[in-house]
């Protein structure tokens, strides 16, 4: 045991080799620490040339592509604009892991090439760079997944998710923070440390694909691949300002990559597309079913993309759709801007002709306490057993030791037990699993009952709703993910896309309401308009299982919606 | 306790109610209890009217269905036909479980009225009897599931299943037998008793489908509807000469039928046709999935019936298939009639223009012993809840305690450990789910490689394979599924249907060859063509997950090559 080393060592290391990974010419004179906000300092850092900002401040994936496809922009001066944005981002926010400048900008080269000699693009993701989630493996690279053991475990192949990007053209070209065990809605870990939001670096930008959605409100990547099995995809996309889609179980290749909890199957973790824009996740999405994963990763679903309900054949045409707003789950209940937000896209949504009605809560709480005691099935031995192998301590809070933001909202609300003690059987499970098809068949029936308030003949469309009660928090008070976990527990498909911005003269604090429980109480008095001000204010957008196409085509119109009551606010 | 009943007399008393529930008319003389085949009772019984015998002759779910919406035949008579020929195969097999006759016949009433007010028929399943293994749950019916403490227990609302059914316009009018736990490959329980194959009464029909088996070989239904999570709707089809189909889990609705190990998820169960022609099975399978199951049972996958893939769109349009046949598994080498059914296949098929090439099998036992691991993670903990609720003894073999016929085949061969000492923690199942993940992804590349072989550009299209190594076997020596549990663990859509029967003058024994393990050599030691003359040969044919719409369309294209085949030797 006297041989082995020092776990902290390994982190310096690897951080030192990190760092070392940076072209020189890329460090920025960085802001003091004490900026809080930091978006605009790619602009003014003078490290990009003015077509560097262009490139990077096109949100649009579909125009980028457009660009690269015509050789009006090379893969090589796209990539090269992103990856200096990367890095900005990075000094900034520390928001990557592997860093591997010159292998990224060898294949987008080689694309130009190809396009230049044959005329045609390699794919329907050709020169685009694309930053991975720190687990989706590349063969020659290390994947840490913030576990210290993890370090110098170099991959011999890639994860069957990059072998599909390479063949679409793609230019896998950075990966991206998450935290010790993948199992938080922030972003910490012993290797990388912590991830802060550009937005505000005193909050998290949430995790646990925190790193992808730092990166990606800096505008270091034109879209990002993150994983979510309790709102990890979702809960950074909405602190970050970012569209997702979290697709149902198994539509999109997970094999290879690497994993917590690996052999859980109650609740899959997915992967899904993020970016600044819903074309980045509409191209992506389809690519990678066009591609038929089905043939390389034997638990994703033989289903082709479907144009029909892409058209919404199954919700009218989509000409007049019937949402539901989901105000309050009886849980928690939502911080003043994301009230705003809802009776924003309720307004906006009735003004193009659509119809909104309200959510009636169903099961909330049950249905969340369900999941969270499947995650902890093995007492947390999964996460030891991966700790212990390098002697790293098992991290239990996201607490800051120094400038934690007091409050009393640093334990989770369901108390999940951890340790050997708690580990439940396999015959146990079975009844978790149970339970929670009950819980699914209800869900549905309740769902499906809605056709009675509707007027449309057809039951809600979609249910709207917050995606976290709350913007961004002080790091270490991320601690429930109510709104979440439902879509994951129920495997509704869903997305996330952004509607406003807190702002202190519309989103003042309300008096305390009849509180549903501790929690509840601890979240409204968190809510200040000084710490909040400025925050990205995201909702989310549930549909029903394996109906990515529809969800896609419906946050498009819920998405335009807003945009048009913009341009009508800005015009009046 | 002592005021429980005692189970033997619980099993006394339901026995008795259901000898009750059959019309005294419908009683025959019985054969001789030595007389070993029966199939030709019904007809030789004088209850059958010649044109009920016509009606039940029709194998051909099609044509049944077209003389029902013609109204050529009435719901009314094909039902009173079937159940009579069923009530027939009960007193020859013990096949049944629920007998309802007065409620299956208002039921068909019902549907000629309609027919006859509206001219339009219900659904697409119009006025056709199907009969359910004794899962299918219905409202004011008991569901026993060969479990003592299960008599009494009336549904109070039909099972998503039967819903469908009765919106598509069928007839459920019959309930047939399974073994105690449902994990057995044979159908023997304390309340029904034991069901026997009508080709040889001393021979088991298989399971856990067994009761839709003998009853499907005796034509007392034309469509069944059984289930499968290791072999349970292939092994009776292929001991009793029917067809069926084990779709990939969860593309058919299974909420709110009874199950064994509930909550269990690593393998699920699932429900399949099982007829006497492929069409019953193709127009079951269509008729169910385009009822939209997904609106009822949450975790029924959203996959339309696609044309395309029934057209075969995937195996350049069926013209020029290549299939690959599993001589020998390395487990347990087939029986000679098995392997005469291969040589048939292989031949009719090249005849018919297709092309068949050796399947080098992958990793059989390690998959068979992952799967059987599974399935008693909880150390049988499962079974032992529902038996101690009556006092009834978990059964422990299949043995008939009489006339047991002499054979060293009676242990299996993987040693499952049933005990309270053998039960799995979570993170145990974690591992296996983890370990079975990693072989399905390998045999899934195994399967892929094969496209440097095949000459068509493509993969293998299917595997042909038996489904179990032997035709059936006496009572009590069937404990094994080896051909069948592979598509369970890995998923992969497949079909059984029928090729040949034994023949005596052509399936002589073998010498001994180099045995694989010991059940080899004791399955091999168990062939006689005195004891299994005359038994149906069945085959499987093994597409990959969420297929079945290309594995239908290839089975009628093996089973179509099998008649031309037929008709050509016995023209010449």
């Amino acid at each position: 045991m006297s041989s082995r080393k020092d776990w902290k060592d390994i982190c310096a290391e690897k951080r030192k080799a990190q760092s070392a990974a940076i072209p020189p010419e890329w460090i920025i004179q960085p802001p003091p620490e004490s900026q809080s906000l930091v978006l605009d300092v790619p602009a003014q850092s003078g490290l990009l040339t003015e077509r560097e900002l262009e490139i990077t401040e096109t949100t649009d994936v579909d125009l980028i592509l457009q660009k690269l496809r015509s050789a009006e922009w090379s893969s090589v001066e796209v990539t090269t604009a992103f990856y200096k944005r990367a890095i900005i981002a990075q000094q900034l926010t520390n928001c990557l892991t592997e860093i591997f400048v010159e292998r990224a900008l060898q294949r987008a080269r080689q694309l130009d090439d190809i396009l230049r000699e044959t005329g045609k693009p390699v794919g329907p993701l050709h020169g685009l760079p694309i930053s991975l989630k720190d687990q989706f493996t590349m063969k020659g690279l290390e994947t840490v997944m913030g576990y210290v053991a993890w370090v110098g475990k170099f991959a011999d192949k890639d994860s069957v998710l990059v072998e599909i990007l390479y063949e679409c053209g793609a230019v896998p070209f950075v990966r991206s923070n998450v935290p010790q065990t993948l199992m938080w809605g922030e972003t910490y870990n012993h290797v990388f440390g912590r991830t802060t939001n550009p937005y505000n670096r005193k909050l998290t930008p949430g995790g646990s694909s925190g790193g992808e959605g730092a990166l990606l409100a800096m505008k270091g990547s034109p879209l990002g691949v993150g994983t979510d099995i309790g709102g990890s995809l979702r809960i950074p996309s909405a602190f970050c300002g970012l569209y997702t889609l979290r697709p149902s179980y198994e539509r999109l290749p997970y094999c290879g990559a690497v994993n917590a909890l690996e052999g859980q199957e109650s609740i899959s973790s997915v992967l899904g597309p993020m970016a600044n824009s819903m074309s980045g996740v509409k191209i992506f999405t389809k690519a990678i079913i066009d591609a038929e994963p089905w043939t390389r990763d034997p638990l994703v679903l033989r289903k082709e993309w479907s144009e029909k309900e892409y058209r919404l054949e199954y919700h009218g045409g989509g000409k007049e759709l019937c949402f539901a707003m989901l105000w309050d789950n009886g849980v928690v209940r939502p911080h003043p801007p994301l009230q705003r937000a809802m009776e924003m896209t309720k307004a906006a949504l009735e003004a193009a002709g659509h119809k909104v009605i309200d959510w009636e809560p169903h099961r909330h709480l049950e249905i969340y306490k369900n999941a969270e005691t499947i995650f902890v099935a093995d007492g947390g031995h999964d996460y030891r057993v991966q700790c212990e192998l390098s002697g790293e301590p098992l991290i239990e809070t996201m607490v800051p030791p120094t400038d934690a933001h007091e409050s009393t909202l640093s334990e989770p609300f369901v108390k999940t037990l951890v340790g050997e003690a708690a580990r439940l059987g396999a015959y146990d499970l079975w009844q978790l699993q149970k339970e929670k098809r009950e819980l699914r068949k209800s869900h549905l029936d309740h769902w499906e009952r809605t056709v009675s308030r509707t007027g449309t003949g057809r039951p809600v469309d979609a249910i709207i709703s917050p995606a976290v009660a709350y913007t961004a928090v002080p790091h270490g008070l991320n601690t429930d993910s109510f709104y979440t976990t439902l879509c994951n527990a129920l495997d509704y498909a869903c997305t996330v896309f952004p509607v406003t911005f807190v702002d202190p003269k519309l989103d003042r604090p309300l008096p305390p309401h009849k509180f549903h429980n501790h929690e509840d109480e601890a979240i409204h008095q968190l809510y200040s308009t000084d710490l909040f001000a400025g925050c990205p204010v995201g909702l989310q957008l549930i549909g029903r299982s394996q109906e990515e196409e529809a969800v896609i085509a419906m946050t498009e119109i819920v998405d335009n919606a807003l945009k048009a009551a913009r341009k009508r606010s800005n015009g009046s």
